[in-house]
């Protein structure tokens, strides 16, 4: 599990049934306490917590439970957004987020 | 989940029973706001949304999801194309890639 | 598996339900030897080992047993703090983190 | 699942009796279409295709897929040679491997 | 599935009570062919191999798997060591590591 940026969406018209009805974010990994990008963006499916574009959210990189969260044992998914991050709290400061 | 560009497709004539009737495609990541190619290419099975060389796609790296959707429980997958890219919006631009 | 150091924690109001109960804590991997950090900061989920910020501790990044461990087969978990570090035996020594 | 060049075996007396039968082969990560090697040397088991030192292999790094393929649903396995590369087609050129 | 070579031990009093009973150690990833260090230290189990500070070793980093190596559905674990490597044959030429 780790911190991510959402920085856009993607859109495409030939895909997987199964993710038909979902929405499709990129996400960037940030270092959470410093808030700085850490790593290759990743596609990630928005697993009904409302992010968008701008938010910093809680990404779960796991098949098993990513499936189940959407409800559907046969959908082709892997990242999920679980949450929207309010702020970090380290070395006795808070960074907020939201 | 991540973006990546099809770039090649590869030939093998002795392979595993269950792998036999896909279609083997190289695929190299890529930053999908830049376009930028961004890790080392990897092999993937087309999950049915017909992509070929040249086409940006959606591509998931999960052994359950990926067998589920080739219909195949004992097959040996893991890396699978399940879209095809259109668009990327990303700070309030549109970067088109079909 | 891995040594990582509990660097802080996170607040999310908007979360998967079955996020609501559990800590989440920032934990930053470290060489254990020499106790320096080495790679990007995860999010976990304490396993019931009552672990706080400042506390060494041994990570383990796996969908399956974290489900067991939490007792919930629904939770979007993947990381788990499974135990707290008191001193790491290498080379004839012995490094002491707690 | 990627491409890699076997680039040796190992001998191991004591290991798991379920890894007595197989026969465990040095992979190492190339770049498909250069053919440059690009990654750290992994361990593999032979998934029944046959591959020996200096073959160009696809690998698969998923072990629910492994244990299907060797027939053992409590092998300790991971990592398997599912094929043997005979070329690559990228950019209007062909590479042989075989 | 990589080689590594055991570098130490760890001492948690505090763990989740699967893992009472088991031995923690720290595996180091070396390059099988010329027995460099090649990755950050990780955790591992010993699953019933008998390995030792000194030795190198098979490891498999599978959750599935080391669940049944130690016939405990619900422990949390993943890295487990599943062999002792004796030598390397790569080249034409043999390493000999025990």
């Amino acid at each position: 599990m780790f911190v991510a940026k959402v920085v856009g969406s993607v859109w495409a018209t030939r895909k997987h049934p199964d993710l038909k009805g979902g929405k499709l974010l990129l996400v960037k990994p940030v270092e959470p306490v410093s808030g700085e990008y850490a790593g290759a963006t990743a596609l990630a499916l928005d697993g009904g917590v409302g992010a968008g574009v701008g938010d910093t959210v809680l990404v779960l990189d796991e098949g098993g439970s990513a499936r189940k969260v959407i409800k559907n044992d046969n959908a082709p998914v892997r990242t999920l957004i679980c949450g929207v991050l309010d702020s970090v709290h380290s070395g006795g400061k808070d960074k907020k987020y939201a």
